[in-house]
């Protein structure tokens, strides 16, 4: 590993570990050093408190002055409330600047390393550029679509079903893999299921770990058929939102809203359309959404290529059964060339389960 | 590793460079150590020819006496072309004897163990067994129960879909792992599909790497629908054997015979009995049988509890579809606790895809 990646590596690790606190902004980590010597490191730890940049030059004073800063996003150019990053770089005089990533709006990109570069500040951009930008990957979403970065996710067996054909589901996998995905709510805004998942399981979505922050819970109902005794309706443990077709049983939706429930109704005039929900979410600053199926709920978002992000849990068994449900489901594709490809799928287990992680390709959905 | 598990490896390692070249017989593989010095290693090269034991006394001549030999399975005690190898352990003076497992039969298993001790040999029976039982599975199996060791193979998407609704399944896996199937084909003695696959896919079902070895071709087919214009009809490839139910088409079990087919009726009276084919491949000594499905063949086999080992290829994508058919079909099961566990679930990277070795464990099926 070069010197360049060792340092920046260390900035990577900063920004990481204030995971969760800096929401709705990035994670960002900075280190400075000065004659092989680190003279300053900072991370962003919450909205509306200094930048990373202005912690480590903080700690580094005079030693800032010929140093080189190891920063994992571009410095901001704008007036923040501790004025633009760039800026605070030159007037430290620092001689160089190594940057992972460029700002991920592409309207503000490069305003940054334009500030550094014409006050002579030597920039270097792009190192360990893939581990910044996925450890940013719902905040880089969220700022240059205005939607949520949807993770979709699934546990089944190592034959991909999700229940038995009576709908039997408990329990798939084992209790770390189950507890790992309380770990994903806890990290997600809000969490989407259908109907069909509230009418079986009437789950609680909630994060069952200690000091777990539970997401805003979203199903699609079209027809409005949740039953009023379900335990999103009940609890008020978190915010339950349903989203439903253009037209609905009036007096089902005023009894559901007179217990706290929010109803939208969407364009679709059969279905709830997917679409609409997820610029609803956007537009109530809602920046990760976890889909926690069934397999048709799945099948919508795969096929209209709204799925950032899969995680899979499966578990070392065989259950069997042509009508056993799948995770994904819908009417399927017709040549095997159109299906969903997931690229940089990793595996690891959990307790005795394999957890995979992979991202979709969607090859002309999106064009 | 203490030194009887470090010869041990090595013993076990001659066995396993031997393997598809000893059936029927087991592999086996001996070392000799005498003062800490290795003075003779042997395996079983070819049914009919000496066993290890004889092969590595053989290479340390005087220096057996007094030694330790390490030897994967029990020195046998019966009067075979070389004679009883524990008698002539004796004969040679051996000082102690390293066993990794008993003979498989259990009515044979200890004798040889026996005949060591009564002449004052130090017997110990059990260092690294796991691994000389597991590289003779299929001996072990074919010994004991007199009935082929089961390898159920499939290649599916991460969601466990087998093809499309339209059953379009060319390729799910990469070229990598297809040619990891033929490796496979190529150790195993008969290969079994059921009609459904000639029909939809016409496959040749032939081991496609150099020198490969073509496994016997068994096709389940009740009714005898099988397309004379079939590829394993017409190649000459290597045997094609086809089950069937009690009664079928005399006329066409006819022309099918007279092309060199073998027909055998089974005893089941709507469908082809399962067990029966079993028993059949038993009676021709046909000690190992790759089952490629689909997913109705295999829930039969999975059903009944006659697998042994599961492989499966999964690739990096997915397809979807309630309709497209997985790897696991049939009835299927009411509790999910009812599920088929793998044990020993390992798994490794074939290009891009995953592969899964595991071994089922049926609960209640086989008492």
């Amino acid at each position: 590993m070069t010197d360049d990646k060792h340092y920046m590596k260390l900035a990577i690790e900063n920004a990481k570990a204030m995971k969760g606190q800096t929401d709705p902004n990035p994670l960002v980590g900075a280190v400075i050093v000065n004659h092989n010597r680190i003279v300053g490191v900072g991370s962003h730890l919450k909205a509306g408190e200094p930048h990373a940049e202005i912690h480590a030059l903080q700690m580094a004073g005079e030693n800032a002055k010929g140093a080189t800063i190891y920063v994992t996003l571009e410095p901001c150019s704008h007036q923040g409330r501790t004025g633009p990053c760039a800026l605070a770089l030159v007037e430290a005089g620092v001689r160089r600047v190594v940057i992972a990533t460029l700002d991920p709006n592409p309207l503000v990109a490069g305003n940054g390393v334009k500030i550094l570069e014409d006050a002579g500040i030597e920039v270097e951009v792009g190192v360990l550029e893939d581990e910044s930008i996925s450890m940013n990957e719902v905040f880089n979403k969220f700022i240059t679509h205005k939607q949520p970065f949807i993770t979709m996710k699934a546990a089944s067996t190592l034959d991909g079903k999700v229940a038995t054909k009576t709908n039997h589901s408990k329990w798939i996998t084992s209790e770390a893999a189950r507890e790992d995905v309380h770990h994903l709510r806890n990290e997600h805004a809000a969490i989407l299921v259908g109907i069909q998942t509230i009418i079986h399981d009437d789950p609680a979505l909630t994060t069952r770990i200690p000091n777990g922050r539970n997401p805003i819970r979203i199903v699609l109902d079209s027809s409005l058929r949740i039953p009023l005794d379900a335990q999103i309706i009940q609890d008020k443990r978190a915010p339950t939102m349903i989203f439903t077709k253009e037209e609905v049983d009036q007096k089902k939706k005023d009894k559901l809203e007179s217990v706290g429930v929010e109803i939208i109704n969407t364009s679709g005039k059969e279905q709830t359309d997917i679409q609409d929900v997820v610029n609803h979410l956007g537009n109530q600053q809602i920046s990760s959404l976890l889909l926690e199926g069934g397999g048709n709920i799945h099948a919508s978002f795969l096929a209209a290529g709204l799925v950032d992000k899969v995680v899979l849990y499966m578990a070392p068994k065989l259950s069997g059964g042509k009508n056993a449900p799948t995770f994904f489901e819908g009417a399927g594709i017709e040549q095997m060339d159109d299906s969903i490809d997931l690229l940089n799928l990793k595996i690891d287990q959990i307790g005795p389960d394999f957890r995979f992680i992979g991202y979709p390709i969607f090859k002309e959905i999106n064009d």
